[in-house]
């Protein structure tokens, strides 16, 4: 706990300095970028998007002070494609990761392209710091491990999930990283990731170049383990609620703080205003411990609705109006070079996401009329290895849920629920998405998803 | 015609010259290799498969002059895939071949990956003479044209099917070369190929060093489309047979009178004494265009065993004893290391093929505990792009015949026919077949099948 005090000391002690001055803002305008990706929140599981048995004021103001982004969609039902697509703009199976890259080999479903060129290696060619605190799940091992992928500093677990939010192992195996050393730190992890990225931003203050921060908090996927007080708390104040969801409520609260810390940071740092943000979850939420997505069907894993739909929004409070709201369709790979847009930077590859900064600032955009398309492979029984799919068109969603199933045709406007099987009956437009999933597929071989060793 | 007529008197004079001796067959003991290819040729469309409405002389004697390969199965139930497999040694999907290779990017499922050690790389890195006559398919542009992978000449067409014997073209392109050059050659295609076999054969018989002559014939692949006269001589002979079917018989009448031709050479040049030559059928016969895949369920694009069991057979006059059969289950990848043991060709990088030259010498060989694995790729509203499978392993058979149906289990030993599915009775061998071909579906995450560019 000393090492705790000590921190609490150091942290105030500095922040007092900044209070009166941030060379960071003053020396550069081009904005800092801090990606805030959460694990596994489902799209009704903050207070804003509906939930009434929990309290996260922070993410619900984060959601208010820039554009909340109402229909926002993970590349993927599930982690470590939607990182791909995060990192490198392009859809998941274009980089190499159809689906969750795991410690072992049988079960491992993706191998991030060395060729890819990701946003951390982007801005560290253009002179930004760059960090990854918190979850990677990119890849175990050399190539793919994040000071080799364009991260100045890595601090946090290269693998899927914990087994434990204080051992944080998986598997057996100690994948807590500074940078290449193995480390063995004390701690809930949401409270070390929340430390961590405020050290950074501490020092980041005192740098004159921007930085670009990827804060990803590994809650609340599972294990659902809440701080005991946080339980308690939750306990106490929610009538008849269950343990189970409790705990994931909890869990979510705690997660609230850590971000609410790193909030304040930026704001006392005076780093905030030139500071865009950009806050989502990496998929739906996990319904099988208690997670809830809203008025959507499904949750993690699915293709429908609830698997893919998430919680986002994106600040920069000296450029982006509080308090508006975006119906615009989003996939978490259009980050990438609204991103790089906002930073100046030039994006001179081929990428399918697309900057959506000019809708944020305000500004008219017009949209490329674009289908989005999901995908996503795995094993184990259900799966089998095999991939399945979901490609959206205007109303029109053509959805699989699992490798095996026809697609099934959903008019989303008319049924949101997905309840009404129109493939049969709207034939034209079953065929037209068909021949535009076809194609994605065939785009997808481009790239190999394993290891050729 | 006239040059047609001038061949054949060449053909007699060198025949005559050669029929006193053959430097090539003197000067080295490593052996030539001929390799032929025929299109489509069901299990049951050969005399000596049982076709009682057609008479194939020359290969029903091809069949008796080595070793009859009774469980011999295409690599795949289409086309480049099978081929890829016969020249790299590997599950199609090893190389990048999983579907078949056409002339419109949006309906291709193919690109052979450059870095693949084909055969003719192999034995022409080995100081073979290596040559293909015939179909390529394996690719329309460089870096995959025959002779930048290893074939010293190319006589012979890209494509992946003719849509005329006569003119050769498909979807209006001109893929007949010689090497790189367009050629307009006049003649049916079964014809020119046998020709320009023969043309090889004779050249090589000057020679010291051996060859490798891979001679794919395009019949009797669709059109069905035999020379008229040979039409003819089939409905005059064969009563009451349906003009589908005659002009079926009548095309494979006509490849078999080719492929004895090319024998012939062979004979009276001397060089087959010490020629290794492999005859096999690129997947089942079609059976919408006539074609008879014996007591099979299934044919072209099935993963029945009509889709893939072929007829097959290896003769080395010199080495291997005649009138032999054999019941071993083989795939086309087998023949690659099989074909490179018999040249004393080392392989040292990782193949999935089995050499059984042992075998074929008559020597106890062991064989391992392998699976064998089918796959395949393809567009159109049947596939959608998407990929089915099989696997055998001892007597069961797990079996998917399109993208979207769940397993079937057949035990082939007491149920060849696949009439009756075991998946829901036998869960246990299910489940470890599911987990062995889930494991190979992995595997194909190696590779990329489509062009990167």
């Amino acid at each position: 706990m000393r090492s705790n005090r000590l921190h609490t000391l150091l942290l105030a002690t500095l922040l007092a300095f900044f209070s009166a001055t941030s060379r960071n803002t003053i020396a550069s305008d081009r904005p800092n970028v801090l990606v805030i990706l959460v694990d596994d929140l489902g799209y009704g599981d903050l207070s804003c998007y509906g939930a009434e048995d929990m309290r996260t004021p922070h993410m619900d103001q984060l959601m208010q002070r820039g554009v909340r982004l109402n229909e926002f969609y993970a590349n993927c039902p599930v982690c470590s494609p939607t990182r791909a697509s995060l990192l490198s703009g392009r859809y998941p199976d274009r980089v190499g990761v159809p689906g969750v890259i795991r410690t072992h080999a049988g079960d491992n479903w993706g191998f991030l392209d060395p060729s890819a060129i990701l946003l951390s290696e982007l801005f560290q060619r253009n002179e930004y710091h760059t960090a990854l605190v918190g979850k990677w799940h990119l890849g175990l091992e050399s190539p793919n491990t994040p000071t080799e992928r364009g991260f100045d500093t890595f601090h946090g677990f290269l693998g899927d999930m914990m087994d434990d939010y204080y051992h944080h192992q998986r598997h057996g195996h100690h994948y807590m990283r500074k940078n290449k050393e193995v480390i063995h730190p004390k701690g809930h992890a949401t409270d070390l990731f929340a430390q961590w990225a405020n050290s950074f931003l501490l020092e980041q203050a005192l740098q004159e170049e921007p930085f670009l921060l990827y804060l990803a908090f590994n809650a609340p996927h599972t294990p659902i383990q809440p701080p005991k007080s946080w339980l308690h708390r939750v306990k106490a104040r929610e009538d008849g609620i269950s343990h189970k969801r409790a705990s994931l409520v909890a869990l979510i609260e705690h997660l609230d703080a850590a971000i609410g810390s790193v909030l304040q940071t930026l704001d006392r740092t005076k780093l905030s205003e030139n500071t865009i943000v950009a806050f989502a979850s990496d998929n739906g939420g996990q319904l099988n411990v208690g997670a809830r997505c809203g008025p959507l069907r499904g949750g993690k894993q699915d293709m429908y609705e609830g698997g893919i739909k998430v919680p986002a929004c994106v600040l920069w409070p000296s450029r982006i109006s509080p308090g508006q709201t975006s119906n615009q369709r989003l996939l978490t790979m259009d980050l990438y070079p609204t991103l790089c847009e906002a930073a100046d930077i030039e994006i001179s590859h081929t990428i399918e996401g697309v900057s959506f900064l000019p809708m944020l600032l305000g500004k008219e955009q017009e949209w490329p009329q674009r289908d989005l398309v999901w995908m996503r492979r795995e094993g184990n029984m259900r799966y089998q290895g095999r991939d399945y799919y979901a490609l959206r068109r205007g109303p029109w969603k053509l959805v699989q849920n699992s490798p095996f199933m026809p697609y099934e045709l959903y008019h989303l406007e008319k049924d949101p629920m997905e309840a009404t099987n129109q493939a049969h009956k709207e034939t034209k437009v079953y065929r037209e998405l068909v021949r535009a999933l076809q194609y994605h597929v065939q785009q997808g071989g481009k790239v190999a998803w394993q290891s050729p060793r």
